[in-house]
C-alpha cells in the first residue's frame, strides 16, 4: 500500500461561485469524496495548507508549503499539491529549486474547471498527479491533461483549453494513455544530495521590453534597491543599443552589483546572447544570460539564488549551472527528445 | 502589371557576419538580386529606409515608415517592407493602428536566416508578401513561413523554427501553398474610411506579473507622470488581493488618471475579467481589460491611444472598440474558424 499525501492549497479545482465570482471553497475532505474510484493500492492522507485562487499565492506560501514537504520525508511515498492553474508553474518552479534532489516525487495539479462542475478535469488532472505521486521517482512535476512535466519547466500557456500547461524547451517526462502512464526513458532525476534551502528574496522585477521603453525604470530600481532584475528582451535576447539608454543602464546596473539577466519574451525556443549584435552588446555590458529557461523558472531561480547571495559574481554563477534541468546551457537550444515506444516504459497503474 | 514598392529596414533578412555579430547590411537592391524568379506581371521597386536590426527599431521609425506608407498611397499597388523578425509584430501592429483603413495591402516580411546564406527563408517569405501586397485587400499584415497574419494579431512565439509567428487568437487570413495562396473567406477587412493618425506616446510600462511582485513601481510610474500601465496579469487576468498591495495601486492609479491595462501572461486564449474573484476585483479597481490581444498589440494600442488622447475615459473608450480587428470583445475568446476548402478561395500566384 502507497502512501500519498495530499495538500489542498485552493485553486479552480476547489472552487465554488460566490457572490465575488468563482472562488476557492471545497477543503480537502471533499474534494476526495469527488474524487471517485482510485487504485485500491494507494491510500490518500489529505490535508488542507489553504484554500486560495493561486494568484494570492505569495512567496511565503512556497516556503510553507515547501517545509511542510520537508516535514513529510520518510513518512509517505508521495506527494499531491493540489493548486490554482495561474501561478502554479511558479510554485512549483520555486520548490524544485528550494528542495534540490528530493528523493520522493512531489506533484502539482490542478484544474480548468471545478471539481464541483459535470465537465471537470479535475478528477483526471488528479489522478494523473496520485500516479505520479506512487512512482518512486524524486522530484518536483507537474500533472495536467494526461501529461507529466518537470516543475521547472512546465509553463501555463492557455487560459482556456484543457491542455494549459506544456512543458517548454524540454520534453515530457511522461504521458497518461489507455494503457498507464508512460515515462520518458530519457528523462534521469538529477542525482544530487537532498539539500533544502528555503530562502529567497522579492526584491526583484521582471521588465518586458517594448520598442520605445524608457530606461529610467532601471536605474529607479537601482536606487531602491532592488536585488535583480529581469528583462525579457527581443527575439534570441535582443536589446536597444541605437537611440535607446537602455543597454547603458544595464552596463550602469551591473557594474552597480546588480545582476540583469536578460532572455526572450518569445514563448519557445529560448534565448542566445552570442548570435546578433544585440545581444551580444547584452553580455559585453553585463548581462546574464538565462538561455532557455521558461519566465516561471528564471523568475523564481532568481528569487532563490537572492535568498543564497546577493553577490552579483555568486548570483551568476547559479545561473551558469543547471540545478534541476530547468536550462540548457550547452548546444542547441532545441532538443528533441520524442516519447516513441522504445523511448519510453509503462507504468502498470489503475485505469 | 502591379507595382509592388518594397522598403527595407534591415533584420535578419538582410544581415551579414561583422566582427560584432550578425548585422545588417545588404541593401534593397542587393536583396532584389538574391531574390530569385519573381511573378512577371509584378513589378518591384526597391527603396532602402534603414538597415537595422529590429531590436533597434523605435517607435519614430514607425511614424516614418507610416508617413511613408502614406505617401506611396495612389502611387503604387500594394507595399512590402523588410522587417527584421524581432520587433516586426510590434511595427505591424502600431501600423495597423496608424494606418486604420488603408486601402491597399501593407504587409511585413522577415527572415530566420539572412537571405545571405544557403539554407534561408527569406525568399520565400518575400514571395509570399509580395503576393498578399498584390492581392489589393487593403490592411497591414505578416506573411512568414507561407502564412499570411493580421498584423495586430501576428506575434513572434519561437526564436529559432522557421515558423516564427503565429496569429494569436484569430485566424490566418490566408495560407500558401503548391496551388497558391488561399485566401480565408470569412476575413474581410473592416469597411472604414482611410484616416491615418500618426502620434503616439511611449511614456508606458509593462509589468509582468510575478508571485511577490512589489508594488511601489506602479507609484513610481505615477508620480514619473507615466501615462500608461499595461500590466499581465496571471491566467485569466488575476492580480492578488491578498499579502499584496497591487489591486490598492491599481485603484490609486486609476483613480489619478492613469490608464492601467490587465491582461493575461498566457501566451494563448486570452483574458476575461468577469470569471474569477482576483479579475472582479481589478475591474472594480478601475482596471481596464485587453481581452484576447496580443502583448504587441496591447503596448501599441495604448501607445497609440496616448497619441490622440490623455484623457483615462477616452483611453478606455478606444480599449472597448475593436479598431482593427485587434480584439474578440463580446462571447468566447476562442473562435475556430478554420481554413477548410469551402472557407477560403484562391489566389492565382506564379508558384
Amino acid at each position: 500500500m502507497k502512501q500519498i499525501v495530499v495538500i489542498n492549497t485552493g485553486g479552480t479545482f476547489s472552487s465554488l461561485t460566490t457572490e465575488h465570482g468563482l472562488a476557492p471553497g471545497l477543503s480537502a475532505e471533499e474534494l476526495k469524496s469527488k474524487v471517485g474510484k482510485m487504485d485500491p493500492n494507494i491510500m490518500l492522507i489529505m490535508e488542507d495548507y489553504c484554500s486560495l485562487d493561486s494568484s494570492n499565492i505569495s512567496p511565503e506560501d512556497w516556503c510553507n508549503l515547501a517545509w511542510k514537504v520537508d516535514g513529510l520525508l520518510g513518512r509517505c511515498d508521495g506527494i499531491v499539491i493540489v493548486h490554482g492553474t495561474d501561478t502554479m508553474a511558479y510554485t512549483a518552479s520555486m520548490l524544485s529549486f528550494m528542495l534540490q534532489g528530493i528523493p520522493i516525487p512531489v506533484v502539482l495539479t490542478g484544474s480548468q474547471v471545478s471539481a464541483d462542475a459535470v465537465m471537470s478535469d479535475a478528477m483526471n488532472n488528479f489522478k494523473c498527479a496520485v500516479s505520479m505521486a506512487a512512482s518512486g521517482i524524486g522530484g518536483v512535476y507537474v500533472a495536467f491533461s494526461h501529461n507529466i512535466m518537470l516543475g521547472c519547466r512546465a509553463s501555463k500557456v492557455r487560459t482556456i483549453s484543457f491542455n494549459a500547461f506544456e512543458s517548454i524547451n524540454y520534453p515530457n517526462v511522461g504521458t497518461v494513455d489507455a494503457f498507464g502512464m508512460h515515462l520518458n526513458k530519457s528523462y534521469a532525476p538529477p542525482r544530487k544530495k537532498y539539500s533544502p534551502s528555503i530562502q529567497y528574496s522579492n526584491k526583484i522585477a521582471v521588465l518586458n521590453l517594448f520598442p520605445g521603453m524608457k530606461s529610467d525604470i532601471l536605474s529607479f530600481l537601482l536606487k531602491e534597491g532592488y536585488e535583480g532584475v529581469f528583462i525579457e528582451g527581443f527575439g534570441l535576447g535582443g536589446v536597444p543599443f541605437i537611440n535607446s539608454n537602455l543597454m547603458a543602464e544595464i552596463k550602469k546596473a551591473a557594474s552597480h552589483g546588480l545582476p540583469v539577466l536578460v532572455g526572450s519574451q518569445c514563448r519557445y525556443e529560448g534565448s542566445n546572447l552570442e548570435i546578433y549584435e544585440v545581444g551580444i552588446r547584452v553580455l559585453e555590458s553585463g548581462g546574464i544570460p538565462v538561455h532557455d529557461m521558461t519566465r516561471e523558472a528564471v523568475v523564481t531561480k532568481l528569487m532563490w539564488c537572492l535568498g543564497q547571495t546577493k553577490d552579483i559574481k555568486e548570483v551568476r554563477s547559479y545561473f551558469e549551472k543547471n540545478l534541476v534541468q530547468e536550462v540548457t546551457l550547452h548546444g542547441s537550444v532545441k532538443k528533441f527528445v520524442s516519447l516513441e515506444e522504445n523511448d519510453s516504459f509503462l507504468v502498470r497503474i489503475t485505469i
